[in-house]
């Protein structure tokens, strides 16, 4: 067996949470060798050692100065992404960067570059792909089952609204939200986008229209190979959280429906009842948040392609900007127009 | 295409109704020439007018005596059953008997001799077999697709118990509800039964203990072929009539769930709910009524063996009466013990 | 109980004969008086009186005549439909006419105004309203269980394209198939129709492409109360007749899943299989057809408005037009719009 | 926040190895301090060492004789368990054995008696309890949407028989595998077993019924509150683990689905599929073996008792041994008779 590909994780939050415990508890072939934070708490600090990390420290440039660490795993603020990938290319490290790269194009492009110059790898963390029901669709459609692929339809709402503050810096709910299920669309159909048309509405909270953006948007979606495709967003489902995707061919279709606590059908005087979906993204998607760290690992150790490259997640915001330029100027608007403008 | 059956009806009442409405409205290859109940009422007649019958009487024997009339469908009450068949089988007639022929053994096998001295057909309601989902079942069985069966399981919930005082004069649980599984576990397994274990509560309704009977019932059957069989029975589940088999094989296994008035889901804060099954046998076998019916002229159009013969019936009888025999005497009862007895 | 009501039949092809056994055999409310056809072959004729009609004739004039007759149901071609309707509304007939009524705007109208100037009523044959699916979600949302609904999304797949013959003269998908759609979005949103975007692909069948058609389409619509919704439709579903209906709002989400054969699941070594949805439109809406029939005659009977009403049809007109502008000129395109253009 | 538990773990086979890494990567509330195997192997050694235990050893003495360890996990071969709890026991440690105690009524007593004596807890790995579908439908009982258990099912069928090896010195079906179920079946009616009735058959391998053993079984249930219920086994279900449960009662009835590796349905030309249940126990159980150490840990902290006793333990195996009776002597047999036999 290789030895274990050695990995630091910048940013501590959340998802910089769960990917170092992924690591320490399900993943052998890695090893979590050093934490970085800016903002560093002692609490982190003390999780970050019972991990087993040897570098803990509120300098990323600690993780890239150091030569063990192989690679690492940005987790920082979405406006420090591209900076860290930058820095983390020209140290030479694998890298790992949650989505977006960055709001900006340029800074995409910038980030894209730097990695390319260096020869390092970069996949972005397009989770979704490696769920156990998309990716069976998928692999439906790589085996042949679905034929040529016709129809793509993505149904994506969240439990909860998020605050309107945060709504305000979030980029909007194409950027935010949306860009997930692009890069689904993308996925599932094995082709680039090259049109789309946006219809959106504040159906859910008003303050979220007073901070500029949609609620709820329905993006209808051509693709290069000739298929069309849709995605509704709800940024509220009183039933929680909605993820579904159909891919429609023509030898067959393949459905995914929710996943779900349990199985349970309880039939009484009132009629038959189920639990609703599992809550949320951490319920949905936590083998999935495992397995794109796996499939990271496998390609560094390979020396193969990543499953989801920089540009994939360059394309998936050509898609968000054109998605939002079509609900602002009401009409169809082509991924060509979007990359002349950049 | 051959001449249309001539069919006349003994007995107007629920189940009357509902054979001389199919007939008249679903079945092209039969005519509904007479119908006949010893206590015809004007809304009866009124009724039998308005679907064409030619005698309308209530006097069975002008059915019998009418010689253009070639079949009869024996639907009156229980205890003229066997009588209606000796006397049907002695004019000549083709036979279609609601379950059962007789609570009585002796009383049974005279009619089925009558019948066969008169060389006509008979066959017994029991039409379930002819469910879309149960016969499914079947021809995957006989289509190879569960190889050897080897476990049948028979859940049979009525929504609502009868009044107690028909239960006192309706023979008991397994021979008045019962029995139709007991059918369809030998039309499942393919195979006769050989012997039962029956265990039986009161948990539904005192009044029925009263009379002497349970409510609830579950009752295990081995098979000649050797796979064994469980059967569960309740006369009151509140989530409606609970109508589901399973086939279990060397090969694979069948299940069939519940009909349902609709397939919608609703998924609110509270959870994903449905609707209850179709809420009685009327609902859930409407298509199965037809399709015995429809079976039964094809048997007699094509001089073929009926799809549920008069010794189907007998079986389902022993099955039941070894089973209540085996609830009284705790102790498996075999079915020659009571093909002995008799 | 009111007398039944006495209906003409015009046409007695494929849909003609769908109601007119209907009213045979399941709606006692009605009696079939008459039944006309232009090209009435000597079959029809005997199956007509088969059915009772008292009027059988190569005129449709011949109905309307009649002065016993109430009510006439239109279907025969629809190039013929406006004329009938007209001609029905002016000899004082009660009418229910087949989809469309005409594929000018003009000829609806004048035959609107018809109806509107005699005083009758008119329903137009949109038969999926009374699906006992889609009626259901349809009462979710009158009955509140939905909140405001906020997105509707339609599939509907045909399990195989029509001959590119009948495609060339069928007014296109939009008119031909996606028609039903449009009048189940509206219903569904009980609201109605401001815009529409639709994108559409020929992916089935070149020949349909040479035809001057898509066989793959995906609109956007826009309802007047905010909400949006997407309907698909596919020429060519090869696991068969693909129609459900999703309905999501502020309180909760229902959904319908197509109707099957039976329920039974097979598990094997290779995985856990089902039947095919059922096959087509006669399988799928059997029951619909009924009950839209019921419909129309309680509402004759009650006095009361039809179910589904002339400026339904003439609504469901502009969207499919406005769809069919949309897709040509590749914008989104308003129902304002097309009514100023007519 | 308390001090984590510490833990020895005694057997380093399959399911050793599932509670030592449950403990280490799952259950911060334990520490994995010791793991002893009378025949460690160098890799159990170097994989007890990465799992951080501080004692590894082929004594379970060591274990034992620890003074910091607080709790032991029995995981070696079946005839160790009670002499393994006995000495456990004696040294003071919190217990959690693996099933069954012992194939022997006196040394499963004997060791009860020595637990007993010491005053320390034992648990007994009836980890299904702990399985989210079926923990789901006793808290659904608990909260009393069932009403008063009337019937319990029991669908319990493994993809592959053990070597028939195995099979002469397992105890037989019932005490084997079918154990698991009696456990699930008095979990479910909240209530003790007071006769089982069976019925079995060899119809999967005759080399079983070479070994004096049957390979199908079905076994009726009485529960003291006045239930019944049925429990199936098969030793090979072609499609993969069956593993459901239904409960029904007074008010409504709960039944739990075999979990799936996913949710997709494939349609096409052939019908509608889907996959196999999860392949088998360590699958299927993964959560319920956390989730039953999880509970046994919290029952050790809050010195409460825990979820499944020793009596338990001893219950199931009357229920198990009466089972084997009633097969052989073909007739029902009480838990009363086993007990006082006992």
């Amino acid at each position: 067996m290789a030895e274990a590909l050695k990995i630091g994780i910048i940013g501590a939050g959340r998802i910089g949470k769960i990917h170092a415990e992924n690591i320490a508890r399900f993943i052998p072939q890695a090893k979590l060798e050093g934490i970085a934070d800016i903002r560093l708490s002692p609490e982190q600090e003390s999780w970050a050692k019972g991990l087993g990390a040897r570098i803990i420290s509120k300098d990323p440039g600690d993780l890239f100065k150091d030569s063990s660490i192989e690679a690492v795993i940005i987790c920082s603020s979405t406006d420090t992404h591209a900076d860290m990938t930058i820095a983390a290319a020209r140290s030479g490290k694998q890298i790992f960067c949650e989505k977006p790269v960055d709001l900006s194009v340029p800074k995409v492009k910038e980030a894209l570059a730097a990695v390319q110059k260096a020869g390092v790898k970069l996949q972005i963390g397009f989770n979704r792909r490696f769920d156990h029901n998309f990716a069976r669709i998928r692999r439906y459609t790589l085996a042949g089952e679905i034929g040529e692929v016709q129809i793509v339809k993505i149904t994506s709402r969240d439990p909860e609204p998020p605050p309107p503050a945060y709504v305000a810096v979030s980029g909007g709910i194409f950027i935010d939200m949306m860009i997930h299920d692009f890069d689904m669309a993308r996925f599932q159909a094995g082709s680039a986008v090259t049109e789309v048309y946006a219809a959106g509405a504040v159906l859910v909270d008003p303050e979220i229209g007073k901070a500029g953006d949609v609620d709820t948007a329905l993006v209808t979606l051509k693709f290069e190979n000739g298929a069309i495709g849709v995605i509704d967003n709800s940024r509220k489902a009183v039933y929680g959280y909605d993820q579904r995707v159909e891919v429609f061919g023509s030898k067959g279709a393949a459905a995914a429906e929710n996943d779900v606590p349990n199985t349970v059908r309880l039939s009484n005087a009132q009629g038959v009842s189920a639990e609703k979906p599992l809550y949320f993204f951490l319920e949905r998607y936590k083998q999935a948040f495992i397995d794109e760290m796996i499939a990271f690992i496998d390609a560094v150790s390979s020396n193969t392609a990543t499953a989801v490259s920089g540009e994939d997640g360059l394309e998936d915001m050509y898609a968000a900007l054109a998605a939002g330029k079509s609900l602002k100027e009401k009409r169809p608007v082509s991924i060509a127009e979007i990359k002349q403008a950049w």
